[in-house]
């Protein structure tokens, strides 16, 4: 008897409705021993540059083989595609929307094959939930391994990448943006946590100079600091608050790194 | 070895307090291999309503003989009976106070009994929990086979049905109401989406004339448009906003569908 | 083959960003058949009282030697210790900042370690998520069997007490605070339950008389009452409504239950 495989879930679906428990029945449905992860639900709505992030920076701490479904996606039931992916040895179930696109640019090997629900005989008796009735469909057969990535369709040579800019770098001084904020007020910035290495670097949050500390516990009471996250990126950060309310700042909000002269 | 069964829960007990994490353990307890799901924990607290509509809609996903575990409580402690049914294929453990009666009008085959705590030796250590102490044991020990639906207590003839209103539908003309809003802004109403498909539907919420669309991705920046939800009903919405907000609606809300002459 | 453990998670991460997740996918890269559990996330940042709260009365719903993981650790990457304990038939793993005091003052028998992670040779990549990179982990091996309790670290006898008071009692009357606010408004307060059963007991929240009921459903429309919790606890309570919000009451208001002559 195989393993059965493992499903993790990121989604702007929120828990308070049924929507995500109801694509776990569907794959359950499919087959009953997957073992489903969430991975979070709580992407602010439609915002598919957070769930870009969260999702690049998530699946890697799950076993190989996994199979994530990412479902933020706003033109459900229009053209946009589905797509199927394998990168870093994993495996990815998403609307092609930019959702893969962080995981596309730092992935070696990135396969896309488009996904054609009607020559795998799947069912869309909706053209507002393509989660319940395509991507964990197709979720749950890949995991289960029902169904191959040769499979799913043809392949995808042009997968949709977000359009925001990129952090700027001239190799010592860096421009980038606030992404996400999360629960703790914490600002995540799309710069490289490196970059806080440079020689007399320093950061700057909308033209404001912060501090940088090795962890939270060093701010000081009121105090918004600038630190490595957890995922390798310069976060802003305050000690037992919220940093996004104290700077009066959240997602695209500017943040420069300086190099200044010792 | 026989296969372990899945138990979903429903409750109105949110996430962020030990409620729903206290009625696993009492599960796991009972039978270490089930396979427990959330289906939501955000329905409006005590909204038996809301409840009652997302479970009608949930279940169906979840493969046959999934027990349903269903907890919007208000009378906790009360003389309201317990109850467990049969219907569709699938089990339900639930209070009776309507939460049931959304699937007892949709299943052709609907078999109530009152479980009967002293009889199945069910200690009740409080009057202000029974999800612990009487439902999650009764859903554990159900899907888990040691504990048949015959041995659950007596037939119950006369489960508690909600009072609301039904839509009115005069073949022509049906009026109904908003039960829940998602966490999209999206509003959903009890007004089956065939009804849209009548010659010359149009919609109106509050007075207020929507157009019909198919998708969310076909509305227009800042129009609120009537579409078939993923459920089978009617459904306000809006593209990549809130119709809640940009209407100002919500649960109670007035919505009609008129036939006009071509 | 041994039977795969179980680990319940108790945070304040809260579910909208990945950092539960992620914690889930480091574990189940370690052993692949843990059952995990949520016990809550909604712990209020940094609010360590909540967590102890929560965690003392939610364990022992759990089968006996299932590992509770619970991660409220504002001092994360300082110099606070890291700790395993055997309790009560159960094991713990969590920072030393008095998230286990309750559980300390609660159970006859209480072990403590410090988790020693370079003789473990565990890696550290953060010093901002530990509960990532050492406290998902030890649980993980802990549960599944691979590392013993004797070998986590060094015994700590003096494991970090919650400094708040306790609340006074003179065997007729008795002080306490509100500890937690759920989320429907109950006012959790750290008085045992039994005091009400005194003769001629009285509760007063902020001085205030509250009438003695069992179940919500005896509170007036409007009118708060107290009651003993699930927990065993006095509980500020309203019927359908919040009490916290009928009283403009949260964590830290004063209750008192008083001895009067009949």
């Amino acid at each position: 008897m195989s393993e059965p495989g493992i499903v993790t879930l990121l989604t702007d679906f929120g828990l308070d409705d049924p929507y995500v428990g109801i694509m776990k029945g569907v794959m359950l449905s499919i087959e009953r021993r997957l073992t489903l992860v969430d991975v979070c639900h709580g992407v602010p709505p439609q915002n598919v540059a957070v769930g870009a992030l969260w999702l690049s920076h998530a699946f890697g701490w799950f076993p190989p083989e996994s199979v994530h479904l990412a479902v933020v996606d706003p033109g459900v039931g229009s053209e946009r595609r589905a797509l199927g992916v394998r990168a870093s040895g994993h495996a990815f179930v998403a609307p092609d929307n930019g959702l893969l696109s962080r995981l596309a640019l730092a992935s070696p090997a990135f396969e896309a094959r488009q996904i054609d629900a009607r020559r795998l005989g799947l069912e869309l008796p909706s053209r507002t939930f393509h989660g319940r009735d395509l991507f964990a469909k197709v979720a749950a057969l890949w995991a289960s391994k029902q169904l191959r990535f040769e499979e799913l369709g043809p392949v995808v040579d042009d997968p949709v990448m977000l359009s925001a800019e990129r952090p700027s770098d001239d190799g010592a001084n860096a421009e980038g943006r606030v992404i996400a904020v999360d629960r703790f007020g914490n600002l995540i910035t799309d710069l490289p946590g490196k970059l806080l290495e440079r020689a007399g670097a320093v950061l700057e949050l909308e033209g404001r100079r912060l501090r940088r500390v090795g962890t939270y516990a060093e701010a000081r009471e009121g105090e918004c600091v600038a630190l490595v996250s957890s995922f390798g990126l310069v976060e802003v950060a305050a000690r037992n608050q919220s940093a996004a309310v104290l700077l009066g700042a959240g997602p695209g909000a500017r943040v420069a790194q300086r190099s200044e002269p010792a």
